[in-house]
């Protein structure tokens, strides 16, 4: 079969030896005479799949001990509210980051629930760059410190963690697996599936249980992360197939050198693309801070709107999908995943290239 | 490849056809050279895909004007959580009838909410039984009236539906797409997907555009039906695979005979059962009031315990899986869902009379 060049911001692609797994197995799951996606999550064959993921996370993402984690359905979106019903205490209120689209989406929901410091916000550079760490002090007394670890719209990422003396908690949707994470710095760290792990439908809690002491009462069972904690995750159905998929990209991830080995690939892939960037002499532009720039979303423009949509077409003819820009900032955006082939990005600076002598 | 009788009682059984289709679709969807579990859900496959799906289900359960449906994450115990927080009115409060272990689940997520009368209680007869649909008052000034459609654990399904003069509201998770439903009479319908209608991760939610009306503001975005309805259910990123599996097993459906097709057979299946049982002179016995035997979740026992654990491990022997009741009720249950075949249920009926013979 001929693949697309897969750029999608998510869901996006997968590692081509998951999709193939995924084919030899969902009939037929481990010649059980059923598929895992009919399997109760009270039997055999989804526990044994199930500890086994979690294991693997523990060991790929060096969970260290005193944390929980677990995956729960209703997408990085729930967990925007699921956090402050949990741990936004009334009295003492949050402090968000703002560097973008997904950050301001969490900061709303938490205002909703209850008062929320804005610390930085990015709005005056058009969220293109970040604070330096060392210069971010909330307040002492606020119930936590909310950063998205990288924007996927904006383009912009965390390269070092505050320490802010207050519990901290990251969105890690775009860029979780990509990297090492020093986990003993958060409190909370969640993550949707489905950019670096696996297929949309469930995501990623990881959580120090002493900040689970904090925790407010009288929410619903189903949002309160005790329940799932205590029920290691199966307090209801969980995402089955989306939690199998993980467990294919996290085998994928440890034959391919764990999180050093993505963080490599990550940086060569970008590098690829910010150079043709940078080597354009202005043709092509990146509007992020250097010191920012993601390695998951890079987010580029060309001289015109014209040119964006000419090279677009171009992008398509060349088997290329997802490249065009959020509409919020439009321009392009290549989204270069964990599972995203190194020729495939090869193959788009070299179209970036041959776009540039053509029509610069 | 030999295929476990699957009598899970969920996730459980699809159909064979669509596991074959799953087998052949999932790396290379539509030959669009990417998996539908790559695409992102702002892309051409996935848009066609899921407007496919809605219309499917629109047609197949006869959803009539005036009604929004999609899919949501979370399972059905968000939808516990999810319909109070949008709908409960603290001044008025709701109607919850407890007709077992669900309904059970969902009384004491609304408790969180607000004030919640319990109209009846099935408590004393062990949720053995359901009250007359005529015998229903509720308080003309409720909220809604709540009712689980069957229930998984307690074996017993309602046959009528109320007409109390307030809004009625169904957790439809277990019985879904195996009858035909009069849509009109309710103000919110939900269902999990992973027991008659397809992969775990998907929960279809069907509600009366006017009922939105009523809903409650200040709740967090994600929480609010009113911004999946307006969204047309892609607020967020759905579950993908699921919603693909539930538009496999709606095309299944419709080959099949619709909902009529789908009765009929889950009475053919149930009553091959219930006949054993009722034919067994007292060695194997349902606690269920007849009126209200389920056709989806056959609950019985045996003379004793130790019977009950022989006849357990003989129909592992004969390659069931899923007969073991729940702790909380004990005995054996039968998931006979839509996607069982009638050979299966008939292989059970007549390992109970073999069983019997020998055992009794």
């Amino acid at each position: 079969m001929s693949r697309k060049k897969n750029f999608f911001a998510g869901p996006s692609v997968l590692p081509v030896e998951v999709l193939k797994e995924m084919e030899r197995e969902i009939a037929n799951y481990n010649d059980e005479g059923l598929s895992i996606v009919e399997s109760s999550h009270r039997s055999e064959p989804f526990n044994t799949m199930y500890s086994e993921t979690l294991a693997l996370l523990g060991e790929v993402m060096e969970i260290p001990e005193g944390y929980s984690y677990f995956f729960l359905g209703g997408g990085g979106s729930l967990q925007f509210a699921m956090l402050p019903l949990n741990f936004l205490n009334p009295a003492k209120g949050a402090t968000y980051i703002n560097s973008g689209s997904w950050a301001t989406k969490a900061l709303q929901e938490a205002q909703v629930i209850g008062p929320v410091a804005t610390y930085w916000d990015g709005k005056d550079t058009s969220y293109t760059t970040l604070p330096a760490v060392n210069t971010i002090k909330p307040s002492p007394e606020s119930s936590y410190l909310y950063l998205c670890s990288n924007e996927t719209i904006g383009g912009v990422q965390w390269k070092e963690w505050p320490e802010c003396g207050i519990p901290l908690v990251a969105d890690m949707s775009s860029d979780i697996l990509s990297r090492s994470i020093p986990i003993e710095k958060f409190s909370l760290i969640f993550a949707g599936a489905q950019k670096n792990m696996g297929p949309a439908g469930a995501t990623l809690v990881i959580i120090k249980d002493e900040f689970l002491e904090h925790q407010n009462s009288s929410i619903p069972s189903i949002l309160d992360y005790r329940s799932h904690q205590k029920s290691n995750g199966l307090y209801n159905t969980p995402p089955v197939f989306s939690i199998w998929g993980v467990k294919l990209v996290l085998e994928w991830v440890k034959r391919n050198g764990g999180t050093a080995g993505m963080a490599q690939r990550a940086q060569l892939k970008s590098s690829l693309l910010y150079d043709a960037i940078d080597q354009s002499g202005g043709y092509y532009r990146s509007p992020v801070d250097r010191d920012y720039r993601s390695t998951m979303n890079i987010v580029f423009r060309l001289p015109s709107e014209e040119l964006e949509a000419k090279f677009l077409a171009a992008t398509k003819e060349a088997g290329m999908v997802g490249l065009k820009g959020h509409r919020s900032v439009g321009g392009l955006r290549a989204s270069l995943y964990n599972a995203l082939p190194v020729e495939d990005v090869e193959a788009l600076a070299n179209l970036m290239r041959e776009f540039q002598r053509v029509n610069g």
